[in-house]
C-alpha cells in the first residue's frame, strides 16, 4: 500500500513524495527515486524502499516530513511519455452520440474506444484551466486512470491487469465544439482535448480496499461545479474494465512503463445520480425538454471532483480548478 | 549548424552525441546536455557550446571523437512527450481515399489531417521491423518530421516555424488492415500506427542548405525495399509546411519543448517517381488494373530510406530495416 505525489521543486518532473494515508503529511522519495517516472521503469526494484517509507510516515516515525498541501504539488506524473484515454463506460457514449447526432459506433461493447491522447503538459490538481474561446464548449470530464509498468505486445488482458501499479483520478479538459469535425476526419483528436488534470496524490490499488475489484475502482466520484453537486456516479459502472483496455492497447505494440491509461467519463444509466461532464447533462436535457439548458464552462467557474473510500478517508486528494481566459 | 544523435549507453534516453558533418565521427555532447530532451528543453542555452563541438569535430580538433558507427545508436529522440503526426502531402490522401474506399474528407485543403501518435518507444534507424501478424498489412511510411522547442498555444505558422530547431527522417509503420475500423470510430489510431523508427542523425534545418526553404525539406527521399528502388518523391511537395503543422497543433494549448511533429507520407503527383508506402503502390495499382498487385512487408524484406543533400552528401543517415516476426 502507498500512496504518492509529484512535489513541483523547479524541476519539469517535479520531487517524488510519498504522502501519508491519512493526506496529512509527505516526506520526499529521495534516495529511492527522484521522480515518478523513474519509480516507474524500475518498480519491482525501488517497490519495498517506497513501502517502507510510507509506513514509516504513517506512524510519525520519520525524518523530514512535512505537512502535506496539495499546492506544491505538481500532476503525480507531470507528463507522460504515453496518455491513453479510453472510453469505458457505455452510457457516456451513447448519450454522446445523441448529443453530437452521431452514428453509432460499431461494435462498442466488444472493443473498447481509446484515443491516442497529449500527455506532456498535464496541469496540477489546483491549476487554472485555460479557456481559448469560450465558443469552444469547454468541458470537464471526470475519470479514473492506472499507471502501468512495461506491458507486453499482445498480452491477455488478466496479464495486463497485473501491470497496473497505480491509480489516479483525472479531469480530462475536453473542447466539445473542436470535437466533431476531429471525429469526422477519422484521425482523432488534437485539438479537442488539451492537456488533462489530475489529483494531487497518486495509490496503489490496494489502498481502495475492496473497492478496487475486477479491474474496476468501485467508488463514486463526486462531482461539483460553482459547489453545486453535479454527478455522483462510481467507476464501478466500467463496462471495459481496466485490464481489457490495456490489453486493447497493448494488441499490436508493447507499452513502455509510465504509461498512463484512463477510463473515459464515469457514467451510468441512473440518471439520478447525474454525470461527470457537462455534454452528458445536456444530452439527457435535449432528450428530455429537446434542448440543452446547461451551459459549457465559462470563465470564472470552478470545478471539484474528489472521490473518498469506503470509510470516506480521501483517496487522491480533489481537484479544485478554475476558469480562466488564456489570452 | 550541427548534426546530434542519441548513442545507446544502456540507459532509456541513451547519450546525446555531435555528429560531424560527413558522418564519419561523433563525440559526445557531456558537459553540454546529457539528452536530446534535455538540450531541446534548454535549446538556446546549449545551442552555442553543442554548435562550438560540432565546429571542432568538423575540423578534426577534439579529444574524444571515435568514428561514427550507426548501429550503436539509438533514435535520435529515443522516445517523445509528444509524437504528433500530420498528412500534409494531399496526393497521400487521395490515393489512399481510393485505396481504402474512404469517403473524401471535407476540407482536407484547408486544415491538416492529424493525429496524435505513441511516442514512448521509437526504433533505432537499424532496429527490426515487428511483425506480431502478417495479416495485419505491415507497411512503411517515409516522412521527415521537425523536433520543436516550446511553442505557445494559438501562435500562427510563421511564428510556429520559428520554434523548429531540428529536421528529422521517419519511417512512420502502419498496421493497413487495422486502419479502416480505427478511423470509422473517429478516435484515431492505437493499433493501426505502432512504434516509428527514425535516421540516425537529427541536423538543423541551414544543414539542407537551400532546400530548407518555405517550411519545407525540398530533398527527396530515397525508398528501396530488398534493394529495388520504390519510390523517389520530394519533401518539397508538402501542401501544409511545418509551420502550418505545428501552428494547427498549438490551436488550443502549447506544445512543450521535444514535440516532435511529421509530414505524412511523403507523395507527390508524378507516379512515375514511386511512393513512399506500400499502401499509395497498392492504390496506384488498382486504379490501373482493378486490383492490388505489390505484397505488405512480410518478414524477411528490408526496407531502406535515404535522403541526401543537394551535392550529394548523407543529411541524416540511412534506416536500414529488416521485418521479423515478433512472436
Amino acid at each position: 500500500m502507498m500512496k504518492l505525489a509529484t512535489r513541483d521543486n523547479g524541476e519539469r518532473d517535479g520531487e517524488l513524495m510519498v504522502v501519508s494515508r491519512d493526506l496529512q503529511r509527505m516526506v520526499s522519495a529521495a534516495g529511492i527515486a527522484a521522480t515518478l517516472q523513474e519509480a516507474i521503469e524500475r518498480w519491482t526494484l525501488v517497490e519495498p524502499a517506497l513501502q517502507e517509507r510510507y509506513l514509516a510516515l504513517n506512524h510519525d516515525d520519520i525524518a523530514g516530513a512535512q505537512p502535506f498541501n496539495a499546492r506544491q504539488l505538481l500532476a503525480p506524473l507531470p507528463r507522460a511519455w504515453q496518455w491513453l484515454d479510453g472510453s469505458a463506460f457505455l452510457s457516456h457514449g451513447e448519450r454522446m452520440q445523441q448529443a453530437f447526432n452521431l452514428p453509432p459506433i460499431e461494435g462498442v461493447e466488444q472493443t473498447p474506444l481509446m484515443y491516442q491522447g497529449s500527455g506532456d503538459d498535464f496541469l496540477a490538481a489546483h491549476a487554472d484551466i485555460p479557456c481559448g474561446n469560450v465558443e469552444w464548449g469547454l468541458d470537464f470530464e471526470g475519470e479514473y486512470a492506472v499507471l502501468v509498468d512495461e506491458v507486453p505486445a499482445g498480452c491477455d488482458a488478466r496479464q495486463a491487469l497485473s501491470h497496473v501499479r497505480l491509480v489516479l483520478q483525472v479531469n480530462d479538459i475536453s473542447l466539445r465544439a473542436l470535437a466533431p469535425r476531429e471525429m469526422k476526419t477519422g484521425f482523432g483528436f488534437i485539438h479537442a482535448k488539451p492537456s488533462s488534470a489530475f489529483a494531487p496524490v497518486a495509490v496503489t490499488p490496494d489502498e481502495a480496499g475492496d473497492a478496487w475489484r475486477d479491474g474496476r475502482l468501485a467508488l463514486p466520484l463526486s462531482v461539483r461545479r460553482n459547489g453545486e453537486p453535479f454527478g455522483h456516479q462510481s467507476g464501478g459502472e466500467m463496462h471495459f474494465h481496466f485490464g481489457e483496455l490495456i490489453a486493447h492497447a497493448a494488441l499490436s505494440r508493447r507499452l513502455r512503463a509510465g504509461t498512463l491509461i484512463g477510463s473515459g467519463t464515469i457514467s451510468g444509466h441512473d440518471a439520478s445520480k447525474g454525470a461527470s461532464c457537462i455534454a452528458e447533462v445536456r444530452a439527457l436535457e435535449t432528450i428530455a425538454s429537446g434542448a440543452p439548458q446547461t451551459a459549457f464552462l465559462q470563465p470564472g467557474d470552478e470545478i471539484f471532483m474528489e472521490s473518498r473510500t469506503a470509510e470516506g478517508g480521501e483517496l487522491f486528494g480533489a481537484i479544485q480548478q478554475r476558469v480562466v481566459m488564456s489570452s
